[in-house]
This record gives structure tokens, sequence and C-alpha cells, in this order.
């Protein structure tokens, strides 16, 4: 069993994703599950819903969510970024089928109601946020759909513990699911060539990270990439026993990843 | 089996329904598809889209469909309105997973690229029209969801011949559907008290159509109703019993309409 979890950035080349897809999903059960972020920032420029940034007081990035923003989130989410990519996959003859964390009870999160923000030297509570972190997967839908052959492609958002739809992030909450499933290998492609010791070096990519060094690596990760290790630590905890970070701009984004040219951690 | 087909509209009584479905779900299978008008056109216009409703030669209305209103249709639908629907339904109990034609191959359509449009005296054709005609569904992932125990949860949009998403219409839809899936009830929920004879006189209301008197009743329907009677025909051929029409405004609307307080079809 595999994870797949696509990143929702501009560049990301579905085309090849795909394509790798329909070549190694006879040989193992595929779960994708993907972002929609440039969707979603795109919408909420048209819209006038401005995205809001915030960092938390231990330094990652989170996006607060009010109703206007969480509207914005489930048209770009499950609507836009979820239908194309499901029928992209499906002309690549997989038998795609799109869900997201709320059908059949898949991801359930702890609301976060009120969000701790860094804001220069301070910390401030922001209310209302209809964000949640994913703590549990209720996996028996993609059971299910993994047993008739179908191949889920599943993205945020979730629900909370009162049945409400918050938005959740797809990395954590792809670990969980990698843990519930009893997944052994994860992929997280996204726009870069793999974990860089340096940020905007694009050439300190670094190989292969052993699990008692991702705490060191933590150190050096910036918000997107924080959340990942994080996510990673989650899953290697969770059962998983390779994750793998690859490039989702290049040509063979999954085929690359696999045959360790992002950074292997283990 | 029995399909539920409940409309887009403003004032449609979800929670009512979704109390009505948590009710009779456990004693027959049960498909719900939805619409999405109100979240479409709410949305249409925040993002200075115009919805281009059209009336075909026949006079059967509908909406010409280019790139820019395809998005907002998937931005509706299966974005915002049916992952609203599923997460209602899961407060009441029901496990509910929302799906749109797309997925597993659902809803097959033709696709109408020319549109052939009356303008006053005249019959025009609009070019790049991304809408389909349903014609035929694949019910394996549906069939698959009800033994397993879900509730699918379905609206378009659907698959033309080339895999390309086309915005399509769910009433005749989800007659192609209850065909294919052998229904023998199915219930269409909206916000008139059932098929009124005169469409501005809610006391109009005919409690009981022959399929035969169905020919003699379109030529008396508008846009909407009547692309309701050419689905009510097509699922009638196709196998189904009784349709029921039903006001979906009410307090139990599909109780009521189960009872034939509406208009019943057979």
């Amino acid at each position: 069993m595999r994870i797949v979890k696509a990143g929702g950035g501009r560049n990301i080349n579905w085309d090849g994703l795909a394509g790798d897809l329909a070549e190694v999903a006879d040989r193992e059960k595929t779960v994708l599950i993907h972002g929609g972020n440039a969707v979603r920032d795109d919408l909420a420029a048209r819209l006038n819903v401005p995205v809001k940034r915030v960092m938390s007081p231990s330094g990652v990035s989170s996006v607060y969510t009010d109703k206007a923003a969480l509207d914005v989130f489930l048209m770009a989410y499950p609507g836009l970024a979820s239908t194309e990519i499901v029928a992209r996959l499906r002309r690549r003859g997989l038998d795609a089928v799109g869900l997201s964390g709320v059908d059949g009870g898949l991801w359930r999160a702890k609301a976060k109601r009120d969000l701790p923000v860094r804001e220069g030297d301070k910390t401030k509570l922001l209310r209302g946020n209809l964000t949640g972190r994913v703590e549990a997967a209720d996996v028996r839908l993609l059971e299910v759909m993994l047993e008739a052959g179908f191949l889920p492609v599943l993205c945020a958002p979730a629900l909370d513990e009162d049945g409400n739809i918050v938005n959740a992030d797809n990395d954590i909450a792809a670990a969980v699911t990698a843990a519930a499933i009893g997944a052994t290998t994860m992929v997280f492609l996204f726009e870069a060539a793999g974990f860089l010791a340096e940020p905007d070096d694009p050439e300190s990519r670094i190989a292969e990270i052993r699990s008692g060094e991702i705490e060191s690596c933590l150190a050096a990760a910036r918000g997107g990439m924080a959340k990942k290790l994080i996510a990673v630590s989650r899953a290697l905890a969770g059962g998983v026993r390779t994750v793998y970070f690859g490039d989702g701009r290049v040509e063979h984004p999954l085929r690359d990843a696999l045959s360790g040219r992002g950074t292997t951690i283990f």
C-alpha cells in the first residue's frame, strides 16, 4: 500500500504524474492525496477574499480560515482541483474517484477555533478559525474503493468533532491516513528537488535522511517544509517504512521520486 | 432501490430532507442526486461570469457553458454544494459520500459542442459549448458504495466521449442512472407543490399523471419542468415504476412526496 501526496503548486506536472501512476498502479494499491493551493489562491484573489497566512509561535505557517475562506477552499479543493485531477487520471485509463475528508467520515479533525499566531515578538489569538488538525482517519471507505479496483483521489477538508467542515493540512492528514491504512510507502511531490539543506539553494538537496535526523532538519526547514517533516515523523511512527520526497515538476515525478532522485527518508 | 433527486433551489429544506432520509435509509437503498443552481448563480455573479441561459428550438431551457462557466460549475456543484450536503447528512447519522458524474466514470455524456438556440424567430448555433447529455451510467461505483452501506450523494458534471468534463442536466442523468441501477422508485423534489397545470398557480397541482399523459403535460410545461417530464419518460421507459414529484420546501419533503402529497406519475 502506497500513499502519494502531490502538492497544489502551479508547476506540478499532472500529466507526468498521471502517466507514472498508470505505470505502477497495477503493482501496488495506491491512494492519491492532493493539494490545491494555487487554485485556491487564484480564486481567493478573484473573489477578493484574501488568504490570511499566519505563523504559529513555533514557526509553522498556516492559513486562518473564516467562513468566506472556507467557502473558497471548498470551491477550490473538492470542486475545481479534484474534479480536474480525476478527469485527467481517467483519461490515462485510471479508474479514479474523487473524495474529500468529509466523505465517509474519512478525516476526523480536532478543531483549532482559536489560533495562536506570532506577530513580531508577540503571540495573539485569532478566534473563529475554521481549521482543524486531522487526528484520525476512518479508512473503511478507502478500503472499499481499493478492494473494488478504484483509485481514491483524496483532499481536504475534514470534519471536526461536531461534524463541522474544517480546513485541514493535507500533509498531516496524509500521514495519519498512511498509518491508519497500513501503508508502507509514502511519496510527497512538490515544487523543489527534495529536502534542501539551504531552502534557497536547489543544489543543496539531501539525498537521504534517517528518522533520527528529522529533528535537526526541522530546525533548518521553513513553513511548508516544516509541516512535511512533521508529517513524515508521524508517518514513520505510524508504521510507514520509507518516505520519498520528490520534484513534482519533472517529466516523471513519481518514477524519479521512487528511484531516489529526491530525498529518501527512513 | 430508490433515487431521490433534490433541486438546487435556494429554498430546499435540506435539514428536513436529511431527517427524512435518515428515517427511510435503512429500509431501501437510496442514491441521492442534487442540483446546485442557487450556489452556482450566486458564485457566477460574484465572479462576474454571467450564467448564459438559452432556449432550445423546442422550448427547453438550458445553460451555455464556456470554460469560465464550467469552472464556476465545478466550484459550485462538486465543490461547495456537495461538500455541505454531505456534511449535513453525516450530522444526521447518514454515512454519506459525495461523488460527481466524473468519478468512476459514472456519467457518460454525448457532448453538444454546438448548441442550437432560439433567438426570437431565428435559430442560431452557439459553438464551444461544454455541455453534454448523459446517455449512459456506469453504476458499478454506486453499487460498490451501496453494498458497503454508504449513501452516495451524486451531482454533475459528467465526462464526454473524449473524457472531457462537461456540464450536464441532473434530471436526465438521474433518470439514466435509475434505469441503469434498476431503481423502482424516483423522487424529484423542487420548489413547487408538484406538477402544476398552470405554472403560476400553486393551487393547480395535479395529483396523478399516467405515463400516457406525460406528452400532453409536456405541452403545458415550462423550461425546468419540461426537462423533468422528459426525465420521467426516460425513467419509466427504463423500468422505474413510480415517480414522485414533491415540494422540497416543506417540513418533510421526502416523506410527503412518498405519501402522494405532490404528483405521482406511473
